[in-house]
């Protein structure tokens, strides 16, 4: 019974969302009353109330004391989406490399308002339960776990993960899992195992700093390729570049790319598998955003439409369940013997107590009922910032749509330089990632990526504005 | 009391093992019965009893019901020590990796002897006291550790492993100090950071595997340098081949290499590190068995040495703590920044938990206590394997003598495959590990590597039996 009252309102709600989303409900305009809305839907005035209660803490309507609720937001007539790849190029002293360091200096610091973190706060992850199932772990394993585990992972763990790929349509055993320190590891692990140094990569543009600069460490050249900020990778540019340039694997985000948040369509991704099917080149996928969508369901990944096992799937529980506890891995497809290798020359072994301990977490099936809480307060928070950003930065402000995930991607004016923003912002305790360290070319000087998982707070709509206004005297 | 009394039977044990290592106690020989003893050295009948039970637990001197104690063992009279770099040439078709993964394949199969395994087990280790630390940490820490720990790693970590650099004359701090994920994680990001793929490093000859293969892995160039198996690496070889080969880094275990287990002389240690300087390159030192010394006295490091920072010290706590913990570090000297830098590229982080446990084991001050016991007990176990090897291996045998650590090197005949003798060895349940792969060359393929960390029993006695009639099978 309760069940399904749950899903009542959520219903409820979901007609009204999409309302607004097609402007039938414009913003300023009063909703009917609850008393009438329960009338009008046949539903119960408590059920009614928590319709619009949820609508509200999305940030889509407000009440007004003594007069009811109005529409307040509508995502659809947010402000431009950034362009995807018309980089504004400018000379600049400060390397990649520099700027990554100034930014991740202040992690320490709790007084900085940290806009820079692409990983929800513990206060928004089981720390409780994570903590209990090391416990276990403890009391499970033998000698309390200060042994190796097996070069391939704990083989509790690894059915856990493989049963997770059900959720996008994969249908994978312990045998095709290897776990990993964290998803960086994995993917590292997969780089070496499919390329050699000189090789040359493709990547998104623009695209995670600490995977490219990951990629250049191992001394590869990386190509960056076209991205669209709503579909993605431009397959016909890559189609092009992969024999020109003698690509030797891509490694792509498809769910929720950081920085851009673009979900790859079905269609694009059948298609890039095709692709890299029929060079027999490697695509390793990185997946650790997948689980945070905003949408109805979980969307595919590349590695569902693998047949041939070109793909190397990776992901970790670092942006849902526990960051600190360093739980990765990887579905390697056919590059599994090679992967193996690889761990066992760089690793040798995964910590054992830390990675049975989300064994036993994931075994306790809370996790799906987490998550679902998890997506709701990111979506929520997503609404928020992007209307806090509309309404205190300049108005030329582009902002970018993220389907999931937990940053945005904004395109200031093209003089504007965000890394003296960065530098200003600093000095009020405010930190965000400059765009420019998501390329190794001379780009994106003028974009920031402000990640959205800091919970909802005065002092964050307080560093928002503070932000507009220093964009606003740079302009 | 206790103190005086316990260092008594030890101090009138040393001088008897002295004239056992001497020669002026012969084997066979009668040692006088307790009661003399105990007249001649002024001391009570319980000392005397301590001290031939010491000498009986190491193999040394045996007692025969109704007759008294006898010399049984001079580990001088051992027969030769293998030759340095004098390789056997043999062709193969089996890879080194293939070798590597054969050898490693049966880890989690508990039916085999495994002499392959160069780590003490987990009942000669820490485990309760871990588990102790570990709950405290997760009391401890915020948000029971689910988050990030700092980039450089947790501080009262840091400040342990500083601490412990005054056991071999180093005086660091916390700030000098980067935690990682066990040694080979520290050795991967050393090698990343100062060198780029295409360059060539100087490595031990024969040398470990693992690192060899991870450095291949990199895209380095691996030049072998003669090595002796007293004194180590051949500083004059070396001294030519730097400018000869443009070596970029030496990757260097001065104490108890793995697998000859001979350690430097301090001597030679400062002679090498101020060649390193002379050249300006990186020496990376693996000091992971540096704390399992037999002698009286921790010996030294190359970083003991450093005045310029060119030595990045690396060790972890996995040969005498908790090997499942994965916890590592590395002291880097000048390089401190671009091993951050990688460090950020590579792991983000450390896992958070098991990292604070090592430090709050530390902390309580009972890890010398523990060592002590650990090499007493490694000691003992060294000489009961190679008295069995001397018994039960033809004569032609040779031997190592390692000052250290908890492998033995050992040289058949040079027509003897033992990586053929290792298949023959696996099919009784036997593993060890063949020399052919502590080379990328052809060599040492008449070597093998035992390790002496599984505790002494009869099962391991007639596992070494069965290994000596085997290889006289192959003579």
């Amino acid at each position: 019974m309760l069940k399904t009252a749950d899903h009542l309102y959520l219903q409820v709600a979901d007609n009204i969302e999409q309302l607004i989303e097609k402007d039938v409900l414009k913003i300023g305009e009063k909703l009917p009353s609850v008393r009438n809305l329960s009338k009008q839907q046949g539903i119960s005035l408590s059920t009614a109330f928590q319709a619009y209660y949820h609508l509200e803490s999305k940030g889509l309507i407000e009440s007004r004391p003594k007069s009811g609720y109005y529409i307040r937001f509508n995502s659809r007539r947010m402000p431009d989406i950034p362009t995807s790849c018309d980089p504004v190029k400018k000379a600049t002293d400060v390397t990649v490399h520099e700027m990554v360091d100034a930014v991740f200096q202040h992690m320490a610091n709790d007084d900085v308002m940290k806009f820079s973190v692409a990983t929800p706060p513990p206060s928004l992850l089981p720390a409780a339960k994570m903590a209990k199932a090391v416990v276990q772990a403890m009391r499970e394993l033998q000698d309390y776990g200060i042994g190796y585990e097996q070069l391939q992972g704990n083989v509790r763990l690894r059915r856990q993960l493989a049963l997770q790929s059900l959720n996008w349509g994969g249908a994978y055993t312990e045998n095709d899992v290897i776990t990993t320190n964290g998803c960086v590891d994995a993917l590292t692990l997969c780089l070496t195992a499919t390329t050699q140094p000189g090789d040359t990569i493709a990547i998104e543009s623009p695209s995670y700093y600490g995977a490219t600069l990951l990629a250049e460490g191992l001394g590869l050249k990386v190509l960056e390729i076209p991205t669209h900020p709503i579909t993605g990778v431009d397959l016909e540019y890559l189609d092009k570049a992969i024999p020109r340039h003698k690509i030797k694997a891509c490694l792509f985000v498809p769910n929720f790319n950081n920085p851009i948040g673009c979900c790859m369509p079905d269609k694009n991704k059948r298609e890039l598998v095709r692709m890299v099917e029929k060079y027999d080149i490697a695509l390793i996928e990185d997946d650790i955003y997948g689980d945070l969508y905003f949408g109805k369901q979980r969307p595919a990944t590349c590695k569902t439409f693998d047949k041939k096992g070109n793909v190397l799937y990776c992901s970790s529980v670092s942006k849902s369940v526990a960051p600190g506890f360093r739980v990765g891995w990887t579905i390697p497809g056919k590059y599994k013997d090679k992967v193996l290798q690889m761990k066992r020359h760089h690793a040798i072994a995964c910590p054992t107590i830390t990675h049975a301990s989300v064994a036993y977490f994931l075994e306790t099936g809370r996790y799906e009922n987490h998550l679902r809480n998890l997506r709701k307060i990111l979506h929520t928070q997503f609404l928020r910032y992007s209307q806090a950003i509309m309404e205190y930065f300049p108005e030329s402000t582009k902002i970018a749509r993220p389907q999931g995930g937990c940053v945005l991607w904004i395109e200031l004016d093209p003089h504007i330089n965000t890394y003296e923003l960065f530098q200003q912002a600093l000095k009020h305790k405010i930190s965000f990632v400059p765009g420019r360290v998501f390329s190794l070319r001379d780009r994106y000087s003028n974009c920031l990526r402000i990640s959205f998982s800091v919970p909802w707070s005065k002092q964050v709509e307080d560093s928002l504005k503070l932000l507009g206004k220093l964009i606003r005297k740079m302009q």
